[in-house]
């Protein structure tokens, strides 16, 4: 019995959906946590298999398998359920590019009471939550971040370490400021032989990227600076230096304080490459990384999502001539190239 | 600066976007509560204008008003926000279709806490909370139903009230099963100045419904009985027989037993009128009443949204010779018309 199709008369569905979308987050996360595409993977299709392989109740992976299916993460085809090919890729634990760790940090108890607060964050126009904005040293979010943000990095630290001519093996020192998980740096490590790494963030963080050294090989070039970006001693001659994902936690004159010391650690002709989400100029799009934003509001004193001429305009403070942008392909991000 | 258009390589934005999705119910959430929409109505088109009028702060309303242009409820040109026709209906505080009032129960802290246990609910087929599946004498929630939803009954009272036939004006008696708001008997009630409707829910929620057969200028014309639909003395001798919304609390015996008492309150012809999410036999079409399934798993013991098929046989095995399904007009629920 097939039912109508939506009417095109204004239809608070949308309003509906958006007051339920809490939902989408809750059932993608839960099934990343019972490893519903995985077992789907092994050959499990239908709910009562699944079910089993998953030890939870048929009931309640029949419901979320088709609300998966509903959101586009599985197809359905009688009683079988089969992987997506994005689920394939990205939710199949076994799969080289797994990011279910995605969920353990973007839909965290952390972010879900940052954003209960949101109302209060709007009116004061900043974090509001008791626990501030996650830049006071060694916030524990960061290595919750470390932990599980790694696999998001393959595509544009591929990107990256091509910008900063990896493949070609010259010799060349790198500094990785706030590196988090350390995964850019140490892409350029592991493509580049003759490249000397450093990187620099809060010591529990950079435990982390300890750990991602070792497991790529690249230990021995790979040194570590604990501290802040701002205060460390960061060394100077550099010819790369990384800046990714750190500028949209701080307002203008911040960002280019730090800009300033980039500049100074960087050798004549070296260059700065900043990872950012950088919305057009009208600030509503592209969805993704207009609409980050939002997490800049309720997470930061004064953080943003920078447009291109405003990173211009810091970056030329900090005394860079010219600075480009590059569309990391199949990512909501971009990387800004700047010159010394 | 314009970015590239959306890679159609696989990509995990929708992963990405899904894990963030709980941002889009806080930001309308939060855009109700500061009567963001209100304030565009009355005039107010930029940030700093919008801000000075709900309180905020101009950063605040400057990247909360983005994050909704992005999503469809604002439009934006250079620094001027107006409503889209769907904000202008239902997100007006001063309109007459106003549903703000809607975040207060489907974005509430009960239903973002029943989700938050999902992985557990999956685990055991049903409601994992402590505080159990709402089904409870009294349970606080559904005064909150009847409190935020009516707005959304509008349409569907409509429907209901034509297939009653209310604009013909003839004697009839109406029973309301689990009225909540008491909107479908009411809007029944003043369409028809010779029905006589009866109003069955717990007494706190009835207390509501008081409330808005007053305000609807019908009081003298709806008449309440306390209790559970299950042991209430519902009496006889009905016309109409409305259920709205109950069914999906409950597992397919109990659904019967239900309608079993349902045909025997009506009289000899009468029909029982039902309003539900009612997904095609795949289960996962349309997307908003098949999608209905999660919440019932995250919050009941044994409810779901049930298919057609599934009313034809519950309704057929407690008596009801014939079922027929009716679309609500640009509404996600669906009418069953049950004849005995």
């Amino acid at each position: 019995m097939a039912t109508a199709s939506p009417s095109q008369k204004p239809s608070p569905e949308r309003i509906f959906s958006t007051l339920n979308a809490f939902q989408n987050t809750a059932a993608l996360k839960t099934a990343i946590e019972l490893d519903i595409f995985t077992a789907i993977a092994d050959g499990a299709d239908q709910a009562s298999a699944i079910a089993q392989r998953v030890n939870a109740a048929e009931r309640g992976v029949r419901i979320l398998c088709d609300y998966l299916t509903i959101h586009g993460f599985l197809s359905k085809s009688d009683c079988c359920y089969a992987l997506t090919q994005e689920s394939a890729i990205f939710l199949n634990r076994k799969s080289p590019a797994y990011m279910g760790t995605l969920a353990n940090f973007l839909a965290s108890e952390d972010h879900k009471r940052d954003f209960d607060a949101l109302t209060a964050s709007v009116r004061k126009g900043g974090a509001a939550v008791a626990q501030g904005d996650h830049t006071k040293p060694n916030d524990k979010l960061w290595v919750s971040f470390a932990r599980s943000m790694a696999p998001l990095t393959t595509v544009s630290a591929g990107f990256i370490a091509e910008l900063a001519g990896a493949k070609k093996g010259e010799a060349c020192k790198v500094l990785d400021i706030a590196a988090g998980h350390g995964m850019f740096g140490i892409n350029i490590a592991k493509q580049n032989p003759n490249a000397q790494v450093t990187a620099v963030d809060w010591a529990p963080v950079l435990a982390v990227a300890m750990e991602n050294a070792d497991a790529a090989g690249v230990a021995d070039r790979v040194a570590f600076r604990p501290g802040s970006a701002f205060e460390a001693d960061l060394g100077d001659g550099y010819d790369f230096v990384l800046l990714t994902n750190i500028f949209h936690h701080f307002d203008m004159p911040t960002c280019e304080k730090l800009m300033r010391r980039v500049h100074a650690a960087l050798k004549p002709g070296g260059k700065a490459i900043t990872l950012e989400f950088v919305p057009n100029e009208d600030r509503v799009s592209p969805t993704m990384a207009a609409g980050f934003s939002l997490i800049m509001l309720a997470e930061t004193d004064a953080g943003d999502a920078y447009t291109f001429s405003e990173y211009e305009k810091m970056f030329g403070n900090a005394g860079f001539a010219k600075t480009t942008l590059h569309p990391v392909p199949g990512m909501p991000q971009q990387v800004l190239l700047s010159e010394k």
